[in-house]
């Protein structure tokens, strides 16, 4: 497929009117043709315009009909091949393996969607039949049901070129719970997301669904994305990316006429919490772990575990060697983009000149553009909780060792982290006492707590958390992975006294879906009816 | 029992140090001893440090003594006896049989929160068993269940002073959740204030709970819910009260190092569409039940019928003699401040000034100091759509009838509503096929939609819905009376890879709460372990 670096607003392929932007391939800094040129304020405009007119109709499609919408998006980016894995290579300078099994997590995830969208549980039906005998007044018919909050704003990430960007799950769950999306393509994988989006764009066509459903805009800079948020027919945004980006998202979204939420996923150092035990019985076999999910895919992840923490002591030491020795082995891997590296270094110098740090190890720093070399540093709690400049995360393969005193200085960080993605904590049977006693503050701190894992990895499935608190994410009630994410786009609507032919299909009594309602405060069987 | 005047931090209860405030009897303008002082910068820190300190043993409080803890506290309201009401009738003006009901419904509310906090569904536990073969990566035990979002402020109401007050929908929700909660009196009711915070304290103590569950201050201005709103320690707001009120909290949260959610309840004028079988076939039996709504507790409801909309013809002239004929009759009922009284009469004469609206009826006008006049006034929807200060509320009894020309005026009419808590239909058969071309836009407009009732009156179910798009609340994604408001005040965290024994009860593989959980994408039965 020739890519056109055209826009897609709706089913229409046109080209931008403002400055260009274009792929680069990070490995070599090569400029990859062709041209995306932006959106202009007229063509935003009229993508929210068509996602307003669609989302009536869109919102009211069976449930069967939007699992095969999402489905056949699943088999169209499938469909791409080959082309799309060696575009999106040549994008973001990440390994065809990778990126063929991000393919595969992001069709996964379209289909775990169809699959909740199918089961309906997500409707939240409850029902409180009428009392018309009750004293001192009687008691209306009452039925409950979720309906898509309207037309959704979603920012690419560069991080996860497929299964963060155009199809993935921010899009996957608003176009789950009913609401169109317009996608700001991000401008470090362009081709990888006019591919996508025309993937998109046929599935629209193949399930005769409005064409405004989807439109995809591209952008040189920010002012698609603040013109988006900005416009009164987007109801909320989805968003992964720096915590600059995120807080001018959600301070576009709180000056608008009516505010509307914003998902922004945006920092997180991820503390991984080295226990006594645990560090005393396989020091080598933590630094081995710790080392392997440090450098995965360049410690390119939201989740790259950036700070450990543990008590001082031969134990510590012991895994320090260890860590010392294995680290000069990591290969230097090309980062993102060269944004992403200038940055990566820089947080590194910092780290090298603040007097409270001092380097443990460098990885090998490679041949060529924009390669990474992995760092860890140490410091002392008491300078950890003296210097807020140790608390940033550094996005690349580097890591901060807090050595502790004692078990009072451990609680100590705990509580002065900043919110956080995942917390972890490696235990051994005899530190369980102690790790119970952290794990009200690591609650209160995280999304995920993890025993005895690395925190890289997030599994797409019900009972994923991918959220935490600020400034991890805008809203830590949500997640922005897994089926719960449905929930960011959707409100209850309470229908009083309404005559069942007037009732949309899922609160009619014969309950025609098989929901498993709360009626009369009490869980159905799916089979009921009233 | 003597009222003190007092603060209650904790269980202490002491003199507040800033600007006092007092009850004002607004059927007399008699000022209501004692004199209440505000709470003073450091008091108000004291009760957020104890909330603090308090909110990691009360959200892992059992979900048996939570819900004793809330029927503990309506037993405590019900021993307050006569003197709650007689206080809250001086403080009010409301009529007794009125605040008895409001009573009924204050406890009857805690006690159906118990009963939500006892079934446990609030815990939406899903569990992701692990699948230590699969390939090409082994699939993590994974397991997510709600938690409290930490210390709530919750805001006094000053028009229902039991139901949206100290011990009112926000605060059952918010402790149901297991969040710690401060709230800020509202200044029109602090003798009743006291009483119930009063009754709160004695349920701590009973229950043996830390005393930072619950905090009660006063103040003369906005200090200390500014305050509130801005210490670190509170993770959410609850607040039911006026446009500008909402809007100063929620700036206050979003001026935060760490934004929080503001759940305000603040304005809506609850479209009612009366169509042209209805409206044919009963004029005189619907001006009857518009009248009762409009006129009750002189209209000082956020549900209040604020607007009519209807087309031009001999039906609904034949409504409006009705109207005209009734409302000559409807007696001045004393609203609930004098602020309150001098605001409606002001948005009345705006009314009467506006060239685009006439008067159709008024009400007795009545002796005394703060007495609600009814008004009925008409405009036509050409006038209504060009005039934004038309959709404006004027909270008491006052509404406005919008004539519509034709169906496509209707249409108009609907799409250019701001976002409200209430839309009514009032239909026959035959209107049905125009009813459902409308519902779409007003489903995207308001929280409830009813057919052929009023708006007035809220029933705490679990189907209930009071939200709605701003800005008839600051969040349409949720509710703030029914069992699901306790949704507002929780956040998901996941457990992957947990030993048994360092699991959460609610997540043990046993299930030893017998709850339903989605395990491995199928709901269970309660009684199922693994």
């Amino acid at each position: 497929m020739t890519l056109t670096g055209n826009l897609l607003i709706g089913q229409q392929s046109v080209a931008g009117e403002r400055q260009s932007v274009h792929g680069i391939n990070p490995a070599t800094n090569q400029t990859l043709e062709p041209a995306y040129a932006g959106a202009s304020t007229e063509q935003v405009e009229q993508a929210c315009a068509l996602a307003w007119a669609a989302q009536d109709a869109y919102r009211e499609t069976s449930l069967a009909a939007r699992a095969e919408f999402l489905e056949c998006i699943a088999s169209h980016i499938e469909q791409l091949g080959d082309e799309l894995i060696e575009r999106a290579h040549a994008e973001t300078g990440l390994p065809h393996a990778r990126l063929q099994g991000e393919r595969g997590r992001t069709c996964q995830q379209l289909r775990l969607f169809a699959r909740t969208v199918r089961a309906g549980e997500w409707l939240d039906v409850r029902v409180d039949t009428a009392h018309p005998q009750r004293q001192p007044l009687p008691r209306s018919d009452l039925r409950q049901r979720q309906i898509a909050l309207g037309p959704v704003a979603v920012f690419g990430a560069s991080n996860f070129p497929l299964a963060f960007s155009v199809a993935g799950g921010d899009t996957a769950s608003a176009l789950a719970a009913g609401c169109p999306v317009i996608v700001k393509a991000h401008s470090a994988h362009p081709g990888t997301s006019e591919l996508v989006g025309r993937a998109v764009a046929r599935a629209i066509k193949d399930c005769a669904l409005p064409e405004g459903v989807f439109s995809l805009l591209f952008d040189s800079g920010y002012q698609v994305g603040i013109a988006l948020v900005s416009d009164w027919r987007i109801k909320a945004a989805g968003f992964t990316g720096s915590r600059t980006g995120g807080l001018a998202l959600m301070q576009a979204a709180q000056a608008r006429l009516e505010p509307i939420p914003v998902y922004a996923e945006m920092s997180s150092i991820n503390p991984v919490l080295l226990f006594p035990a645990a560090l005393h019985n396989r020091a080598q076999a933590l630094a081995e772990g710790f080392v392997a999910s440090l450098t995965l895919g360049a410690g390119q992840f939201c989740t790259n575990p950036g700070l450990l923490v543990a008590q001082k002591g031969p134990a510590l030491d012991a895994f320090l060697r260890a860590v010392t020795e294995l680290i000069p082995h990591s290969t230097a891997q090309t980062m993102l983009t060269p944004g992403i590296f200038s940055a990566y270094a820089a947080g590194v110098t910092a780290l090298q000149d603040n007097p409270r740090a001092r380097t443990v190890a460098a990885g090998q720093s490679g041949a060529g553009p924009n390669r990474c070399q992995a760092h860890v540093f140490i410091t002392d709690a008491v300078d950890f909780l003296a210097d807020h400049r140790l608390h940033a995360e550094t996005f690349g393969a580097a890591s901060l060792v807090v050595q502790c005193s004692n078990n009072e200085e451990i609680r100590q960080v705990c509580e002065h982290l900043e919110g956080q993605l995942t917390a972890t904590l490696h235990v051994d049977d005899a530190d369980l006492a102690l790790a119970r006693t952290l794990l009200p503050s690591l609650e209160r701190k995280a999304g995920r707590l993890l025993v005895n894992g690395w925190p890289t990895g997030v599994e797409v499935c019900d009972a994923m958390v991918h959220g935490g608190p600020y400034p991890a994410t805008s809203d830590a009630r949500t997640t922005s992975v897994g089926t719960a994410a449905i929930q960011r786009f959707l409100r209850p609507v309470c229908y009083q006294d309404f005559p069942d032919k007037l009732l949309p299909t899922a609160l009619q009594k014969t309950n025609p879906l098989h929901l498993h309602r709360l009626l009369d405060g009490q869980r159905e069987d799916a089979s009921h009816g009233e």
